[in-house]
């Protein structure tokens, strides 16, 4: 039913079919009100192109005239929609207003009779406030009341709500305990209250102790998560689905959401937006309209704006932005950039499902920059894979100089040079060594020449921690693409160090891990080279073509060839996707490897990584690009999880 | 021709007037190619809402048939068009393709005949890596052209383009020997070469050099500038008019603008824009229309980019939000980051025009936050114009300890209480006396609980320097507006310390400048209190109604007897805006004070101060707010200068 299509991390782009058709996510769930239509079903899709709508079950069971419609026509006849219909079961009523008369069995039964598409669990409230007791009460309750529900759904998909209020370790123990049952879909309850106070960092830290716990296939939803404020930052968390009664209940105090925050009407000098309903009018027009339709029209821009934001997110994860946006939007209020500062606690896990390259750029957009999970994996790679070539290693220190001088790396180059050494320079993303300097993301990136202080003084401490491990004093310089750019020159002027070679080398260590380079060993190498660029194309070993390097990000393709060798330098389960035999036979002939026939995998493979895809029996099958990691493979049933790029056969 | 409307620092609304109708800046002027019409000056009026475009006079002259048909009907019926025109020369044809033919006399008289509203000298580029001999010819012969041309524009408005190439120095001379000239207008050029490579650092410094030292009276023009990228930051240096052929060059390339960078249509997953061209249309039909088809929808989508994102400014400069949006957008690229951190060296001048508070919220949006003019100015005055009161004033300080933490807080009050002692807070702003934690910005600033650490290092450096200069220690403690709430509230309770008086005296002075507390010497003062919050309403001075503290920013709305009191303490020409003397009789009746009828003013005068507007002779005809700094009252020749609140009469 779900299945990932496109992702930048966490924030992915998938397809959730349901009995109505297919929904794209991240996608907007608009809250329909069946007593109180703003905006009808129907011109949620004809306008706004909404494909799942989310209404209350409870409001449908609690009303005679509604609960006889709806158990009569069903739900999809009563909003009069032919989209997916996602229903809620009273959990928020019960927090608003307090008890709700249902019994939790009866609510999944008339959600599923009434013909939901997906419907969800009476979950109990965790409130902000809780004690830890009170808010464990309330994940038991929820618990028990998710494995006595889950036997009901009949063929809808049913949604099991993580609760556990501000406690991390509740949010993982009901998450790891939901997981284990049959549902289809994840909310993360709880966190309206969070998000009416601009608590973003709690959210945060709700939706990271939840998501970790989840399985990657089900899809996660930010329960009644419906300002444009805070979607990138939650895609960027991995939520899948968001829902909104925000857009008309905003309206009706004459509030417009933008993406950078809310505003009243009144305190607007234009409207400033270029949405349908904006341009439908004028705000002299829009202030002296009647009150209906001014509701209407603004309900409709926040729907539009909502809606748009979401496109904008997926065009984000399309290009392998998110991270830029997130860090743009944090500065729409100090809230969020706390967020954006909580979120660094996650980098390792965030890590795992970050690709290893993208085709733009790395922007620097703040001191923030520095813990995305890009720069962390640059520096621990660096440090754990990257071996010293034997040429004598780098060179010059000068204490108290700051970390970034032009002239000061001319003159360590000539130095250098002098003494047959090999380049490290002190760069945003660590040390570099000069033949890394063309891999992702170090040429990749864009900096601003100064750097916010913070960042500074961190560079100088991994630096530091560099120099000292190695026995070595160490550059301390960094102006950018500019100054590799500048020594890359040097170094192509030398020939006492084979620069091809060690680039080679290093890359092949850097991918593949530490003893990837162990396939050159006394083999003969012929490198294929660019003729307009000069770069390395092709590496041929031993007469045949094992790895092709690509240009945009400095990587290696992997060959059959560079497949076999590797595999015979790295033990298994290194750089492999082990998959069921029969499958395998068909990954030989060219096909690509589907998540549900993945046996196993290598915990350090990364989307985006090229892999040896084997049988069980540890034949080389194929080469290929990996767009999961493993706990993805072996988690979807659905879906691509490794393109094939060559086969054995 | 040209009034101020609303203003947010050198940030402005403005009305342009000209022949064929006024114009609201800050503006998009788009450019018409009369060879090449990608959407018709007619479709810009009504589809956009464009009120000017602007044309190239050089190209119309160059071509016989175009040049006789603009000779005998005009600019505007050859453009059919009825807004305002404004003409270029030739200028950049001669920078793109080298000598332009013509003489700089004729195609002035050449504009003025054709009826352009706005004609523009043939100046000089000059270009980015000119030396800085071949700059200063370059002015040179721009200033030549400048004097001759200016005595040719008859009815016509002319535009006297500032040139000077990167040389700061150059720029000045230029902007100031033609401000001396009969200018209407003033475009800045040679910029398009620095915007290409996102030189904006440089833009930056070429504006503020040329800026400074033009008339505030005379709209400003960065010429070629057309991408939403640097309106923003362009407007808060003070530019009015931007005019671009962008939209329409980058169609032709498919790219699509964005306010935070540019696209190609392939690299788009969807549209993700809500503007009239993207809603009428999908990304798959974009792709597949015809090639004239699809380039015409582009530049649509580029154009409603552009105006809207010019709404969005005039919103933020009509909330007094320009700084937030400006740093929002500095993420977009790192060249503007540099650019923002590049401003910094005008801090004091830009302080100059910053309005003294606002109705919404300070924003923190990162370290660059603590470097807006209403920050220094905060700390300016506080070093300047605050005197300790004569209760012990404020005690402890914990070496090493982080500068914010809530129990050190609660430490302190307690201490503070025993010893009846003031406090003073460190915060984001600079040292906080309890007394001034309600004036603007202290209380309406949203800062995140963790500052960047650049900001915390410069925060300490400036409690520093205060606990040095007064001779006693201070509690290095940060915690936001909470903190002060909690500190307030000890203040509350405690009876030795009368607050009320030293928040008035404190406010006074800070507002007004030492000395102005004063007044209160000797003085009967009663204070009249909000029943609801508690606060200081009026402040009654030996039975007289002086003062009324506004509840939004915590200052001081002037009355009459205050300003009698203010009078006698402060000599002039201090808080003083003196009117001649026929004009001063009207506002002695409440009229509004006219900028062209202002004599003289302190230049300590900020938008938005409650000034004293007296005539000639000294004599108090009225008081009111400030809507200009003296500069502005001295320059302008429409608007208002003073809105008068209260007159004597």
């Amino acid at each position: 039913m779900f299945e990932l299509k496109e992702r930048d991390g966490l924030a992915r782009i998938c397809e959730l079919k349901t009995r109505h058709g297919a929904v794209t996510t991240p996608a907007l769930l608009p809250v329909v009100n069946p007593n109180q239509l703003t905006i009808t079903p129907k011109e949620m899709q004809d306008e706004f192109g909404v494909d799942m709508v989310i209404t209350n079950s409870y409001i449908i069971w609690n009303d005679e005239r509604l609960r006889l419609r709806a158990v009569e026509s069903g739900v999809h006849s009563l909003l009069e929609y032919d989209g997916s219909v996602m229903t809620d079961s009273g959990t928020f009523q019960d927090h608003v207003y307090g008890d709700v008369e249902v019994d939790f069995r009866e609510i999944v039964e008339f959600q599923r009779d009434i013909g939901s598409d997906i419907g969800t669990i009476l979950d109990v409230f965790s409130e902000p406030d809780f004690t830890e007791d009170e808010a464990r009460a309330a994940v038991d309750e929820t618990l028990l009341r998710a494995r006595g529900s889950a036997q009901l759904k009949g063929d809808m998909f049913l949604a099991g709500t993580v609760q556990g209020g501000t406690y991390a370790n509740l949010r993982e123990r009901c998450a790891m305990e939901l997981s284990r049952m049959n549902f289809d879909m994840h909310p993360i309850g709880g966190v309206v209250p969070l998000l009416q106070d601009y608590r973003f960092s709690d959210v945060v830290r709700v939706v990271m102790a939840s998501k970790q716990h989840l399985p990657p296939s089900r899809p996660v939803h930010l329960f009644g998560a419906g300002h444009p404020l805070v979607f990138p930052i939650a895609v960027l968390m991995g939520c899948d689905l968001f829902d909104s009664a925000s857009y008309a209940k905003y309206a009706r105090e004459e509030r417009m959401m933008f993406p950078t925050g809310t505003r009243f009407l009144s305190g607007l000098r234009d409207l400033a937006c270029g949405c349908p309903a904006c341009t439908s009018t004028s705000i002299e027009e829009l202030r002296a309209a009647d009150p209906e339709e001014r509701v209407k029209t603004i309900a409709r821009h926040n729907l539009h704006v909502s809606v748009q934001e979401l496109k904008n997110v997926r065009n984000a994860i399309h290009e392998g932005s998110i991270w830029e946006l997130v860090e743009r939007r944090a500065r729409a209020h100090p809230a969020l950039l706390e967020a954006l500062k909580a979120l660094e606690e996650n980098t390792e896990y965030l890590e795992r499902f970050e690709p290893v390259s993208r085709r733009g750029a790395f922007f620097y957009c703040g001191p923030e920059s520095y813990d995305r999970p890009a720069v962390k994996r640059y520096r621990d790679r660096f440090f754990s894979r990257y071996r010293r070539p034997a040429t004598k290693a780098l060179v010059g220190f000068e204490e108290g100089k700051k970390p970034y001088s032009r002239s000061y790396a001319r003159e360590i180059a000539a130095i250098s040079e002098s003494v047959d050494a090999s380049f490290i320079v002190a760069s945003f993303f660590g040390p570099v060594p000069i033949e890394l300097d063309e891999m992702y993301p170090i040429a990749q990136s864009v900096l601003p020449d100064t750097l916010d202080e913070d960042v500074v003084r961190r560079m100088r401490d991994v630096m530091e921690r560099h120099a000292h491990g190695h026995g070595y004093p160490i550059a301390a310089m960094w102006d950018g693409v500019e100054t590799l750019e500048f020594l890359k020159d040097v170094a192509r002027r030398r020939r006492s160090i084979d620069m091809d070679m060690l680039r080679c080398r290093a890359v092949l260590d850097m991918q593949f891990g530490r003893g990837a380079a162990n396939i050159l060993d006394g083999k003969e190498v012929e490198f294929v080279k660019s003729r307009n660029t000069g770069k390395i194309r092709n590496v041929i070993i031993d007469g045949r073509h094992a790895l092709s390097m690509r240009a945009y990000d400095g990587r290696f393709t992997l060959k059959i060839e560079g497949a076999r060798l590797l595999s015979e330098a790295l033990p298994p389960p290194r750089m492999r996707v082990v998959v069921e035999d029969e499958p395998a036979q068909f990954a030989a002939k060219g096909a690509n490897v589907f998540a549900k026939f993945v046996s196993e995998c290598d915990p350090d493979i990364r989307p985006g990584d090229d892999v040896i895809v084997t049988n069980t029996k540890e034949d080389i099958a194929a080469v290929g690009r990996a767009l999961m990691n493993r706990e993805e493979m072996l988690a979807f049933e659905r879906g691509i999880a490794v393109r094939v790029k060559q086969a054995v056969e």
